[in-house]
């Protein structure tokens, strides 16, 4: 994959200083303000946005999958910091990626996985080897990269400091990847791939809702329809939701609970 | 109602460009930063100020409350966008409504109550019936108009290319409304009409505590008090909060798990 | 404590905009855009960061183990807002305190006593007497004063309508404090002072690593590592967190409900 004309070249415009923040941390601590009190120190023009603190603790495959719904609606050239990091204080990378114009920073375990399959023509990464310590003086802690090198580098490169560049080894890497797929274009077989705050469990469909009648999940077929009031209150449905994603709901209901859907529960239509 | 001098009439200055977020969206997915991309794409001086995301699925009314209060701090003009839509798909309007100088975008389910029956005259509402597709080339939806009406909508708004003249229909509407009602200004008789997060049960009751001495729930009789420390550690307390209304308590504890309350519940002054 | 030099004195530059608010006010309710929109509207200029509204209800140690994390990591002279207040409305008083250059305004409730006495050198505190009253015609609810008088006073400060000075009587004050202590340098008994979202429990020790090789909690040893991944997954270990606390953490589980750990556990190196 050639750079030119991407983010890591060099003479790029100034950055508009957006910062979204995905996280597993939680609400109950200090971890995420650190992160923005680091942000707003290194660059206090940040505008930081929160996606979300509440992925499953550890839960990689979750974050992927918002991370990807997250870089479709930002501004181009947003910056993104993704951190579900299990492995942290490990040999395991750090990245630097650009999707769809959007810039990505998190670590190489896997979070970038659905949103690098579903643009990969427009996805390239770079391992992100700058460490704060040299010019800051700052040692950074083995236990939030977050806070200490994703934050700082951020910061870097909102307050034009920095081109990402000058923070990447040069070559391309293909990152880690997870082991989920989107179904293929005609597909009539997929899987539940999250289960949102809902209940609605979405699928790796993307169907053509006028060609199909109905969704089989173990014995249940369920009517596919436009939106969630076109069955009665309490009744299944699956529609193409607003990710563009067939997913199952129970309208007014809870359809995880109701229909005992979880991730990996497998799905057909016809 | 005429529009004279509101927010509807065309040549209105410029709106401040801050605009809250009230949802039922919860913290765990995308969905709410899928609409703070749309607003700063469309208007990358916004400034986003979250409310909540945690109304309780499908909960209109506990929406509707929480909008009443929001409305009353805000400056002058600001757009609240709220998004509570079992609705959603259906053709049940949206509306744009001016409530005390406070501008709402929200579906025409009754979230307005509150704020609208609390402030009638202040109050006017149109039918919001610009659609984002002609100008973006942007389809909308069936099951997200928060993303993919409301957002837009507000961004054209606080952007300065659209006044809310139009982009609604000109003819005033009433808004659909809960049956909810405040009690009247001297009224000894009340019921229970939200459970706060401290499990506070806020009443629709406005009384002058000098003038009463006793809150009576069930057989429980519960002093009116100025606040919390007012009775000891544990006990049951009657107070007018910082919304004007009469409220249950329990000094250092959850009166609606303690005391049984719920939304609905009787409440009887003397 | 003399206050030449600090934020008190009278003719300091201008405070950075920057405002953050740490409470127990959960996120169902309207309180805390309540105080976001006295904020903006005292000063339209004003940026607000969200730290936690997730403290424990009633929690003040909690809330005080967070803070001082918080007050690391900001620009210099940010205002704090911290808010967890049993005693409002009785005559407890409020404090607005400096501490390392970050102003702290809050109840004189023991909110401060983490920050304080990891800072005492830095540290200067005096009583917050100014009240909205008389200026604005707004009168203060006895349940509130984090809307009601610390907002406001916050707005007066990043707006450049008054110094510290000006809202505080001139003495100094000793802060209420709660009975809690950081570890001496080379102690090697301590006590776990909070468990975070990951169920990783924190104690009050700041040890070098490097000249121990394990805590012991109960009858169990823990080895102390580096990090949570240099032991297999599932298994208990103990390492210097990001804050310079000795951590006991189950890599990839929650330690607090594997090994029964809560506030006050005891805790002995070796």
């Amino acid at each position: 994959v050639s750079d030119a004309g991407s983010i890591f070249a060099p003479a790029h415009e100034n950055l508009p200083p957006i910062i979204t923040l995905t996280t597993d941390f939680g609400g109950t601590d200090s971890y995420v303000a650190e992160m923005k009190g680091v942000l707003l120190t290194g660059c206090p023009a940040a505008r930081i946005v929160d996606v979300t603190h509440a992925i499953t603790p550890q839960d990689i495959l979750s974050g992927s999958i918002v991370l990807e719904r997250v870089l479709r609606f930002f501004p181009s050239r947003t910056i993104h910091i993704a951190v579900v990091d299990p492995g942290v204080g490990t040999n395991r990378r750090l990245i630097a990626a650009e999707i769809a114009g959007q810039i990505l920073l998190c670590p190489d375990n896997g979070l970038i996985t659905w949103a690098w399959k579903l643009a990969p023509a427009k996805a390239r990464a770079r391992e992100l080897i700058w460490r704060p310590r040299a010019e800051s003086g700052h040692a950074f802690s083995a236990t939030f990269h977050g806070r200490d090198i994703l934050a700082p580098a951020a910061a870097q490169l909102v307050g034009g400091r920095a081109t990402l560049e000058m923070l990447t080894a040069p070559a391309p890497i293909e990152p880690v990847l997870l082991p989920i797929e989107p179904a293929p274009l005609h597909a009539t077989a997929g899987v539940i791939i999250h289960i949102d705050h809902f209940g609605n469990a979405i699928t790796n469909l993307s169907p053509d809702p006028q060609q199909l009648h109905s969704a089989r999940v173990g014995r249940r077929m369920i009517p596919i329809r436009r939106t969630y009031a076109d069955v009665p209150e309490g009744n299944p449905v699956a529609l193409v939701g607003s990710s563009g994603l067939l997913e199952i709901a129970v309208r007014n209901g809870h359809a995880a609970k109701t229909l005992a859907l979880h991730v990996g529960t497998r799905v057909r239509l016809s």
